[in-house]
């Protein structure tokens, strides 16, 4: 059997493990305040070119999304979204759970578009009855999208430009923030992130860890006692400096970005393999999720011999499947699956 | 000047002062335990033909949204709303500062249809990861729509059909319930209502009363508690009776369906003559609220002899306006309106 | 039947009725935009002689609590009140359905005492785990309190000494505001209140209203955006204007200071008269709620002819009662009441 | 150095982090849906003696406290607590920002007694106005306590008697439940507990596990969608498996329960060796937790070799403190402690 559906199936890069191993039995202190955690913070900051940035760690990705927006907005303000973001429609509705309104506007591959966002904010503001509207507070995109897509700088700093002129926080969502570093032809780095995102996290779980995201404010003091937030949200890791030490691995000798360049580099090889084989490709991703057209037969042939993800049905007789590549995929893996599609 | 910008610019029906004259100097006991209470409890019950109704006074139709939606959904579930439905946007999110999403779907000239609440059941339950999805909980409508539209008997009971098929409650805003059940060719009354909605409210503030609401439970038990869900959603009102009386006036001699009938009947010959005079109407609405496409410039023009509602612009030298009559308008409002437009 | 169970047991001081009943047909535009509003505003400031102050007016009073206390506090952050506060123990949990801890400290006569909250603050900034505990940002009190019972000039003076020294507001519950300003022997006015309290509310419900409390924010711009705040909360009436126009009255030729005045002056003659009859009086108020010891015999002996509430069992032969007067006791009802006992 | 400040310093006990590595790259289907969760809940029901339990994975304590107290209350319905219950003061308010009310009663040694439930409880529905107060819904709690005591049967059996007449939920915090199973002396089983509650949780975080609570409702159905409750709470760990495998371990050959016992027996060696060496013991403890009274020189003269956590100040010139065991603490561990105070 072949496993291409999701990137999350595996427990964590090896090296990992082994500095688990290695500092089992350490005496550390609670809740983030040990040495691994600053460590791993330092070497986030430099990443990110953000010397005065702001660090947390959580633990997954819903949890993060849920106390990071909470703790941004005014009770009476909302998020805008693409209508495909992952906080739009697979959370459980955490956003709303705690208290405010995503605020869905069309996705072009799975991004927003800054001209979409400015014309909804000129609506809102130009609208006598604003004030009995929720307020947007806040852009919410995922870089890369829940399509496999990524943002240039171009679209970052067009969303940024609308984000400040309307006083709204830009927030990226990470979760694959590996992938989408090492994405094929991006000029976009952790430094652009960071350069534009008000904050952001960098997704640990899907990305060589065994779970944990890493929250970063660009700015110091965005989010005043952010700490208690995250113990309030249920979000605080006693043993904070499993989540530390993750992240310090992650981030010695560019790990982080080795990972998802080589899950990347498979994937386009995965691409560039069903093309070549006449497969049509729905969605062109140039990340760890590939999206492709399949007839149902061969679609049901293949599910004996290979896991993936079912997207959406696209006529009578065909559908879109993901297959998704991640740190742990091997080239024997892909072409293994190439060969049997 | 004229007055048609809405349909609560002014007081009460004089019988509800009067009455509220009357009784001024009683002693009541507080919180709704009043013999007002109940008397105007049994004869909404009576014109319901809801002998066994749970019938509760609140203030006002936010207040009144976000008490009985929260009180009916579970933590994991959202309600189902037109796009266009007051509580997907009018409401400063109060939907979901209670916690629930508000899932929307098209609107039909300002109504649901029952076939698309279907497919977004089927495919939600046909979603494997639906339980990572926001769980449908109830319908909402209004009835009339902010379209001034009204619901069919044979389309409630089409949504009901959903909403049991998928256990979900089916609940009607009646803010201007009044102006529904006098609607220009209706079958629906409120026993038709109550047939078929698990819980709606019977708008005062706007037809006749100076503020109150009645919300009908048509089975009993369906929300326990309900009494301290309003109290800590602080639309619990100290004075009680003044709601009950309010309401207790509404229902005797029909009063409530006939300022209901009356400002439609006014709001419709307003239709026709601007009909007539050609005018192009947006949206034919058979109840008070009336959608005229005016020039721009003859829209400035009667704005200084007029109140109106701006709805939304058609295109460059076109934009829609809302007439709006109430059981306040009278004969002659309507005549000077026709003659200066 | 003597009727001494509330304060709120009425509908309004007929000079308001007689203003509603003047203004019934008058067009008013909705949500507190009015005249009228900006005039009993203006009043406000006036005798709060806080010509900057912010002014709202809400429907009730465990609204009004949970509206302010919600708008003011960040979501990790508390409010500290008397365990005898309105909101530690009658309001159903809505400072808490609000995401809110009421932190409780021992009441003196119903009152907080700015020593005890200093003590507290001290406690917890001196707790090293104080992250991990609710972090108090407010101090609730009632001005008169549950009990009855006014705070001295110094005793504010010194609440907002400790709430300045450890950043939190000061808050005051007025919802017997006139009474606790018409108190016995008080030095105590509105600009007394302004000057210590952030925040506070005027209590118009069981002070000749029909219903309305008036919210004060003494400097401009503590809330931005509270207008939006009281839509969500469902706070927001649609006919603003019979707020407005209530509260204009009772800020007209000193109407709310004389209702007070006149239920206190009646209030302390029922208090001399039961001590002069041997009555042991439980608690020394000196505004418009009486505690007494009744034998138990005698309490079950007088049900049928007054009525009063119930407020604790004192042993096995004895309880506490609370005779109310308000606006609307005449010194009739009062010599009657004294008869009987 | 010697480590005693808390039960949370170390990584997992070897096997633990064995089995993680032996599974590292095994592909596992996402969110507890896989064999070791299931291996490892069979396990627990079995342990638990309830063949029926619904068991489900929580990250940490804090989390599944808010998550399951959520989602059993209703809206109006508020947890009762020792005063020094976990859940009111050590979980920066995360059970009121979920909307509820910690009722707080009286502590002995850190455990609620039956009678003083019963005696709210009897108070709360005997007052006339209690559907203006927070119904209380749940009784929390910990076992062992925050002072390290254990309840025994007979006063589980007596809280679950009041629960049961008052139709309330009945659930232990067992964040340390493994040294309570391990407490010198009880009878108190992980049967017994499943006997007498409705719902609770077994701790790994503190008892040998990276991190990991086990809640488990004991009846089916408690709470449907727990697992979108759980989603939303931002409570639901992606690679699920990583907490099922720890509880598989851990309930594997009764490690769970010789690693309470073990760390129960060196902290009553230490407890001794304090009484031999005249030391006040503070609270009897019989558990991993010991509470011994030191003189401030003592404390700080100690704080160069031993951690410790600050438990209380006595008086001037005594305090207490608090030495925790654990499951990675030696015998060696606590010999060096011993002779060196």
């Amino acid at each position: 059997m072949q496993y291409f559906a999701s990137d999350y199936m595996e427990g964590a890069h090896p090296l990992i493990l082994q500095r688990l191993m290695e500092i089992n039995m350490e005496k550390n202190s609670g809740y983030g305040t040990d040495e691994h955690c600053e460590r791993a913070k330092e070497k986030i900051r430099k990443a990110c070119n953000a010397p005065e940035a702001e660090i947390f760690f959580l633990v997954g990705g819903t949890q993060t999304n849920a106390t990071v927006i909470g703790a941004a907005l005014k009770s009476y303000q909302g998020v805008i979204a693409a209508e495909t973001g992952h906080i739009s429609c697979h959370e459980a509705g955490a956003i709303e759970y705690g208290g405010h309104k995503v605020i869905t506007l069309p996705q072009y591959n799975g991004k927003l578009s800054a001209a979409d966002v400015e014309k909804y904010l000129e609506t809102y503001y130009g609208d006598e009855t604003h004030e009995h509207i929720v307020m947007p507070g806040m852009v919410y995109i995922s870089h890369p999208t829940e399509y496999g897509t990524v943002y240039t700088e171009e679209e970052l700093k067009a969303l940024k430009e609308v984000c400040v002129k309307y006083d709204m926080y830009l927030y990226a969502d990470g979760a694959r923030m590996g992938y989408g570093l090492g994405a094929e032809g991006t000029e976009v780095t952790l430094e652009t992130i960071a350069k534009y995102c008000d904050m952001f996290y960098i997704g640990g779980t899907k990305v060589g860890a065994l779970f944990g995201e890493a929250v970063v404010f660009t700015k110091p003091k965005t989010i005043p006692h952010f700490f208690s937030i995250t113990k309030q949200n249920g979000a605080l890791l006693a043993k904070g400096w499993l989540l530390g030490t993750q992240f310090d691995v992650l981030f010695t000798d560019d790990l982080y970005l080795k990972l998802g360049r080589e899950a990347v580099r498979l994937a386009i090889k995965l691409k560039n393999a069903l093309r070549e084989k006449g497969y049509e490709i729905f969605m062109d991703s140039p990340t760890n999720q590939q999206f492709v057209v399949l007839e149902n037969e061969k679609m049901k042939e293949i599910s004996e011999k290979v896991t993936y993800s079912f997207w959406e049905k696209l006529d009578e007789n065909h559908t879109v499947v993901r297959f998704a590549t991640s740190w742990a995929t091997t080239e024997e893996d892909v072409d293994k699956l190439i060969e049997m599609l």
